[in-house]
């Protein structure tokens, strides 16, 4: 590296631990503790202002008057085609899940492609037909790009950026802040199956039926959800670092306690199977297509039995509720009727998943 | 690849033909005619909305009656950090302008890093650093952000993606179209800057002096030009490809020629020498801190004098002229007398400028 950066000042010291951390390491980018950190101690200091401090899936801008919600994310996954899905389509389907879980509904997209010179004409068009069907579907439109090129071996076949614009309606106030004692917490299907798709093909394991990944746009479920119940408190797609991960993030930031009943947390019989092979504990794993919501008590059955009618949702549970006690704190009551603290992932469980 | 792609349909067949280029090359993403014909014969028929056709630097969208500009970008430039500047105030500045070009005053950014693992957390700070205060000498806020990590070759220390947000003020309709018979041309200072600099640095040449990329922010000399004349036909920011490129997408998208005199051209004599050592023309070398603007030519020399008196625009030129004849074609007359057809970048001359 040639690194004359004659222009850079000299400003305030590194505030990750430089003796600690000297170089970025995959959980950096894990969806864990370590992201966290970098996010927290890095940038969001650096960057300050009010809508980054709320670390949401995406930002609630103010544009003459108007509400929008404002997304990003790159796509890195290995392998690119999966059971399921494929780069691409994840990339759509991801934006738009963020946008949505702003209570936005989503409208423009853009994509930025970075593609490994070498790399497949005939795959670059599979992923981007895949796109224009994943983008019909969930009715947003492509609207300005960008294509970089990277020498071979200074990239991995391609990465996608997609970044997103949605539209906030009058009354709606999703907010991980709002998670409030007395919420029930609802999740809309069965977890773990985009991270133990991925990594079932990459280790190479077989099981008896293909674990397909659950990428899907998620905007049409949430708006049945808002058609039933405007004022739902918190929207959340699990996905780095899962369904732990996402529940102890709004803990956090709401400042409540969460109590979780491992019995009624929804998930396939083969998932489960592969999780124990490989060791993983699927409260962590990785989601695609599911969300968790937040909303009083009072209408979680209602909801539920909307959202079961949903294609996106037919396997929805009611896992949990907020509490006034511990908060900061995810409780899980086992099935043999203890409990267990959930904390949020350390490591890196499982990198390039998304 | 494990090219499982079970829910990819059998759709159309790629567009580009595949006997002629199988894989992705260098210069499909070098800002030439491949890329064009990437953009055009894949891209924009596939995700075909009026906004992407017009492969302006950034989408104008209708959100709520308001109208705002929508842009995106990765940057790959290498090396990271270069005389002048580093890929975090390139990867601010560069989106900042996409804005500008479309005649939106910049209001928020997402920041989108895909980082290799044993990346120097330094280095990350330092970029973090130089972002932000990139974004504030240009008044953006980055609102939302994401952060990838891949394993170790697998990536080249940092990519950066940026896509931003603008809002379009009542009266302003900059649009490629708009280039019309009878207007000036304008460049807003001397060219091939920021190319040179990457050049010469990667490889290894020495000048008697160090020549810095350009690498700005626009949109307050754009906010001044607007001051002076609102109707503006046409803002470029001429980047990859330079400005004969620039040039060449106007000219095919109003159906019009243009015409330039060699003679009129600002060019540092560093840049100029730098080019004949390095053989390379400097209107296809890349800009990052310059722009060409399209106007009527009874506006020109009040708008040239109002670009003179700003710090972005001191050496700014009247290059040209807009015409009926040759549509499509860009001439210039040279410096000896003749004249000689312009074309539009056909390789890839400079690899990972941006």
């Amino acid at each position: 590296m040639t690194a004359n950066g004659a222009t850079i000042s000299n400003g305030p010291a590194c505030p990750i631990p430089i003796s600690e951390y000297p170089r970025i390491l995959l959980a950096h980018g894990g969806g864990g503790k370590l992201s966290q950190q970098l996010i927290q101690k890095m940038f969001v200091p650096q960057f300050k202002n009010e809508s980054l401090g709320l670390l949401h899936d995406g930002a609630v801008l103010r544009v003459e008057g108007d509400r929008i919600a404002f997304t990003t994310d790159s796509y890195v996954i290995n392998p690119i085609f999966f059971p399921g899905g494929n780069i691409g389509e994840l990339a759509i389907n991801g934006t738009v899940n963020d946008l949505a879980m702003c209570g936005a509904i989503p409208r423009y997209l853009s994509v930025g492609f970075i593609i490994e010179e070498g790399f497949a004409m005939e795959n670059l068009w599979r992923l981007v037909h895949s796109m224009q069907e994943a983008a019909t579907y969930a009715g947003v439109v492509l609207v300005t790009g960008d294509t970089k090129v990277v020498d071979k071996g200074k990239g991995d076949q391609i990465f996608i950026n997609t970044s997103g614009i949605g539209v906030i309606e009058k009354g709606v106030d999703i907010d991980p802040r709002r998670a409030a004692a007395g919420d029930a917490i609802i999740v809309s299907g069965n977890i773990a199956q985009h991270g133990i798709a991925i990594m079932s093909v990459r280790e190479g394991l077989e099981f008896e039926t293909t674990i397909k990944s659950d990428t899907a746009a998620l905007n049409s479920l949430v708006h049945r959800m808002m058609a039933t119940y405007r004022d739902i408190h918190v929207l959340r797609d699990p996905t780095r670092g899962g369904l732990a991960s996402s529940l102890n993030e709004i803990a956090d930031s709401a400042h409540v306690g969460i109590r979780i009943s491992e019995e009624n947390i929804p998930i396939a019989e083969d998932v489960k199977g592969a999780c124990e092979i490989m060791g993983f504990d699927p409260l962590y794993v990785a989601n695609e297509g599911k969300l968790i919501a937040f909303l009083p008590a009072t209408k979680a059955n209602e909801m539920l039995s909307v959202m079961k009618s949903h294609p996106q949702g037919k396997e929805s549970q009611i896992i949990g509720e907020v509490v006034a006690d511990h908060p900061g704190l995810v409780v899980m009551k086992t099935k043999i009727g203890g409990s267990r603290v959930v904390d949020m992932m350390s490591g890196e469980q499982l990198p390039r998943i998304c």
